[in-house]
């Protein structure tokens, strides 16, 4: 409800009500508007109601829940159950994109905003309990040991000739796993036996990491929560080590955020020496269902670093074959408009799901941005605009024309695609907007006279009338 | 509701309409059995009601959901928010078991038929369209990218020598961030033009191979679906190239499901050369929201190897200081149990979470595991009897003592933990259950006589009458 | 989940874990077989999650949710949106049958159960809470006022001579309106100002009744809670002087469960005086939303007697118009059932929602009974065969052929309706399996040979396969 | 979420994302005002998605829901389980107010706005679906035998000699009961077998009205849907005779929404004739579980009339323990506010729910309004404050000092109550809130000088951490 809402109300309330009604309501957005700005963990939980709320508003941002958008990409986030969009509050597309989960997903406004606020009320509870120097962190997700495996594998984009982790042994499969699945090879560092207790054999690693050159090492793995009658490792005095010897050092914090003590070592470990990562598990510690991590550090662009390597039946036979069929509709569409504004559709019979329009040759490579963004703000989703221009560098290779798969591409060009879920509707809307978004932007770029269409009409919705739709429709469930 | 729930409603109903309740309930009773029994793609779907009841019932079987349970672990998926138990129908275990996606885990009995039922699902949803040679496939949580770079992990295993990946190129950022995740160099291999198609290039493919020692080429990937104007890869043709110079094959199918003519390309690719793997993506093929992949190959076994690889604020103060309380609650508790079985705490003051308490030496480790399975038969989950005795070889390392964190750990011994969420009534039960088993455990290992206690309770109410439950209650939420 | 289930679990579990599985879920079990058996009030609140297992249980027990029903019925539970259907756990059947809102509901059995069960836990609430002597009370779908004119209006049918109610004033609206709705006069009692308390007038009200005639009045009305300083009436006083002068006696306890004075006043006036009856809000009591009473009193057959008062867009215009095509279609499906079995379709232009078709006349009225029992226990819902030969008496007017609308019918017949929500597949199922029973249960009362069918089917798949089911299925959303 | 919510998105996301997503946001919003302003069935239907957020959105305005509500009344909407709650939308008020079901309920805008707009849409579909001269209608809480009682017993207030229905015979008990029960007598009029069909006795209906006084026939009784051979009744012609004869009609159109046929003769009836309401089901109509009709009409006024007619364990013994602890609570703290300002609570012993305190002697009433009012702004819902000086008349009967149980109750007086579910922070607020509106109104009423409290504090924060908060604090789950 806006501003307009509250006026109509006027028709069934007395005014007071009314005022009333908008001072709660303001309460409410107060409540939200303080979480975005402080990105704080609240004193107060929140009610159920009030989280349902917020997540409802941050799902009406993601274009999947526009009453109006109509998605031609591969990717839309359409949902098939109602449970299962229920059960994720409508938010379809994830986090991220594209391998970087911190970056923002145009289309998921709502989820990149929740994200990014979750990620910050991470870091401030990390901080709250215990951990105050902590620079930066993120939740992914992935269970705890594969999140190890991401960061030993970010450390051998760092340090390509390393070859060694050195682990003080805790016998925990996916710890161990986490290492030699990252293709590592572990140096086992026993514990010693102090009286009852299991500790950490600080001399020994030492002793390891004096006579190794530096370089095999990728770093030292530490844990701090175990079983007992493991003790927790000793993780300051390895951090000191890692400092002097210049060895990444990460420390396996499971289910440690519970603990005051665990949280305390962390914290005096990164002040005295050297700390690059350390992990911890949402369940173990937050109660919630078994899935996913907290991955944090001290240095903020090491972590970030962290977030990037992350690479990112009857029925279903009808909405196989409608797909098809949409697939043929939409490209005769393309075809329609090509041939209107002197352009082609490419021609890939090798692709039965994706569709290209060849785009004129522009000496300003903003104008292809300009129509990609123009259909954006008119709700069209899941296009590509490929201008054949870009120099992209990815782990240092150098990728010419990306965007293109091919160094050369003859000319820049616009796709779509027909994939499942998408309906006759999505397909008229693209092709009618398109059409409309042309006709303003071939003034700036195409150097000719076009011809108005001379029954008035814009084809599309004959297109979809004729036997097509017939076809289309009945065979819809 | 069972048998006796049905004698008890004649107490309110005409025994006909009992009857046909029962009837009625045998007919969706049917559905379920059909689907455990076949674990095929139903031709009709099912309704969300069913969904939701079967989803239900399978929930009843995991442990946090019995009535009875009192969990003494570190992961017990509790589940602190109700919003997050409802949408995740109290589920809370997750997958797998240390790192092997597959196994199944003791205390999600329900977690771990669902996630092989999905699987088998999976695998039939495949054959029916178009792979029908598809030998096992399974579900992993993880996004599209981050699957490709466990697969290539996998391979490095096997193929410890490998460092490049031969990848007919498709301008997907978590496509090439895949291969240098996982530590690999990418030998890129352009598309050819022809006509206005992107076509690979099996000529350039294929003389690669020829001229490269094949024990340094961890795979080729290709890619089926994909944007225009770039065709399908002729995975046909390079499976068969990777067959006749023994190189793995691994296919990125992305939203490839939804065409025929991608999932043919596939089983024909299969039939006529060679195809390790090719993964998927859930949202883009069935869609449901952002995630998922199935990961999916012609060989058993190297599909398992992939699937074990994964290794796998003021209430907050409050519980944590709750915990902090429940572990001082729990050593006592256990130091009396040790005292009267002649056994002892094992003293460790580096771990504050998790307690040992030592078990008699005995003759047949058997026994050790019994006195685990007796506990767990009682409804108490999450400790550890660990027998000393355990040699593991994981990876092809060999720990001895596997489970003690240490080689020569001088006595077995069992762990409980005090975590976050759980209850003094947790903490209470496990005491007096624990002394029920040891009381007739002990007979078998101990020796010695026990005093029976004098004023004939078993002391732990008591514990938990003085002031420490006081305390306890005042604090709790 | 049964036996089976149980069985085929072993195929995905070790049998271990099966067992535990079963055990707990007995449990559960168990604690829905004491609810059901003992009808009290849990010591210990349930979780939400066994409310809501034991809501789909019960729901499951409704034809509505059957997953072979067909109904045929003007009432059928049909429910639009899922929305609606799930907030109401899939139960839509209501409470009672034909204003009585105690009867079991054929098509309803869980729902039955539940009311029952509601109300056995609403009297065993009432008599824990200080009411021990209650012995009858049901929870009405009524607000307190409404509940109120019910009692007065049963009260009318017990004393038809009856004019005034005796009213201890209460400014409350409802309650003096519950008296004129009921058609009676108030004689207004004020209280008597007693220091600041206003208190009940009890001299004013025995001389009333004393100089009245009895027959005049149908009760007193007093009122327990209220706001001060209006005191809680002296209903015990009040109490006693009905008995004596033989007036009913009706207490509006609206908000006084909570409150042990309220209660213990209203025992003490039973177990010294005359309570008819006492009304109690749920909402102000037990906190659940505004919209129901629990009606109590001492007199099982009077409360009875009050629970028998009790009368008890462009997809809807598609639907509309599908309903008029499956109107059409029932009524050819009957006309060839009929002309196979020498029966005919009653010509009733005038009615477009229900089609009788006619009954041969048999000796035993049971053979009709039989004939719909065979039905039902197909799981055809919604079908009445009415004798023409049952006599009923309702407040002492007798009607003979009760059911036939008329004394005089001159056939007995089958019904049938074509109603909102119906589909195709209900009306084909249900010319099937009248079919199939008429088959047999003609040869008892039919004495002809009847030709078989020559072409060997049913005629009723082809009915549906003809141009009908083309039209259905295009017009259905 | 509101304007600040948008600006501080960009803390989060592109400028271009927050403008879309605030567009999107108000395309939503245009779909809600569109609702709101016209009261139409829209043509296309909504979400779920969409219809929940409106839920959600008026829950916002109903007072239950606001943040910083604190309720002292008697029916507050508390819901003790959030499984009612959520199936609810959070809204608890229910509909109307004091027996008038269409009258806005002060703690409840947002529900008071649902049912109007559940009216207007109900109107609008009865107009769309063939009665387009229908004037008013309401959705009743009431099932179709019950509305049809309440109808009646308005027509009693109406007509009071009335005695007679007549009543075209249809066996349906509720139908029949629904006479009996409002306590009139049934003239059975047997409908005339024609062929197959039983179609109504005109004739006879329009004898029965010319030979009976008309001031003794409450109404005609006719029915449009019923079970075959019985047709829908010849309302027309009813109507027309009524309308001659001047006899109220009244329709039980159960069914029959959903069939042109029926509507369209009421439509007729209404034109040449007289129907003074017609009463459907909504359950059989609209697939919603069963409890409500809709009773409508064609003359306001009329329908008006009906609508006014309406007269509207161990934790709970633990809440029933607690509750009395804060009616203590809030006497001893109303006694504080009392003795500040000159003022005492009313000594009423008898009274354990609610208290009352005295207001001084005021010359214009409108002052004591002001005092409520300025709570109610203030978040304090439940106080009542009585001026003894309305008057007030209700069916003909004239209260003196209405709202005071008194004609002469010597002062005015403010209550407050302690129920059920209430808080000690409801309390304390209250308190506070109270204290701060009595220091600003009384300058307008006392004229005696305040001593300043010397502490500086307001001595309830002060009541609740003394031992009572102990108490309650300890003895609340």
């Amino acid at each position: 409800m806006d501003e307009t809402s509250f006026k109509l109300l006027a028709k069934y309330l007395p005014s007071t009500y009314v005022q009333q009604a908008k001072d709660a309501r303001n309460t409410t957005n107060f409540l939200f508007n303080q979480l975005l700005e402080k990105g704080k963990w609240p004193e107060e939980g929140w009610s159920e109601r009030n989280i349902e709320i917020l997540l409802d508003e941050l799902a009406s941002l993601d274009s999947n829940n526009f009453l109006k958008n109509h998605g031609v990409g591969e990717r839309e986030a359409r949902i098939a159950s109602s449970l299962v969009a229920k059960r994720n509050f409508h938010l379809g597309h994830g986090l991220g994109r594209s391998g970087d989960l911190t970056e923002v997903q145009p289309k998921a406004a709502g989820s990149s905003v929740l994200y990014q606020l979750t990620n910050d009320l991470a870091r401030d509870v990390l901080r709250t309990l215990g951990v105050p120097d902590v620079k930066a962190c993120f939740v992914a997700p992935l269970a705890t040991g594969m999140s190890l495996t991401l960061i030993f594998l970010c450390l051998r984009q760092q340090q390509p000739k390393a070859r060694y982790i050195i682990w003080s042994r805790i016998d925990q499969k996916s710890c161990f796993k986490s290492i030699t699945t990252a293709g590592f090879e572990p140096i086992i560092v026993e514990p010693i036996l102090n009286g009852d207790e299991l500790v950490t054999d600080t001399g020994k690693i030492e002793a390891i990491m004096k006579q190794m050159n530096p370089e095999l090492i990728a770093c030292v793995m530490t844990t701090t929560s175990c079983f007992a009658p493991r003790a927790c490792d000793d993780v300051e005095t390895v951090a000191v080590f890692c400092k002097i010897y210049r060895v990444a050092h990460v420390i396996n914090n499971a289910y440690g955020v519970q603990s005051t003590k665990c949280m305390h070592v962390i914290q005096q470990a990164c002040k005295k020496g050297r700390v690059d990562a350390f992990v911890q598990s949402t369940d173990k510690n937050f109660m919630v269902p078994v899935g996913g991590t907290i991955i944090a550090g001290f240095d903020k662009s090491f972590v970030n670093k962290i977030s990037q390597c992350y690479p990112g039946s009857k029925e279903y036979k009808t909405l196989a074959r409608e797909r098809k069929h949409l697939f043929q509709l939409l490209k005769e569409g393309l075809a329609m408009i090509a041939s209107r504004f002197g352009l082609r559709v490419l021609d890939t019979p090798g692709n039965s799901i994706s569709i290209g329009i060849s785009l004129p040759p522009v000496k300003d490579p903003k104008l292809l941005t300009q129509l990609g963004s123009q259909l954006f703000l008119r709700c069209v989703s899941g296009t590509r605009v490929v201008s054949n221009l870009e120099i992209k560098v990815i782990n240092g290779h150098e990728f010419r024309s990306w965007g293109a798969h091919h160094s050369n591409y003859p000319t820049g060009y616009l796709t779509a695609a027909a994939t499942i879920g998408m309906t006759a509707v999505d397909v008229e809307q693209f092709l009618k907007r398109l059409t409309k978004v042309m006709e303003s932007w071939s003034t700036k770029t195409i150097p000719m006279v076009l011809p108005s269409l001379t029954n008035g009409h814009d084809g599309f919705t004959h297109l979809l009338t004729s036997d097509h739709l017939v076809d289309q429709e009945s065979s819809v469930i």
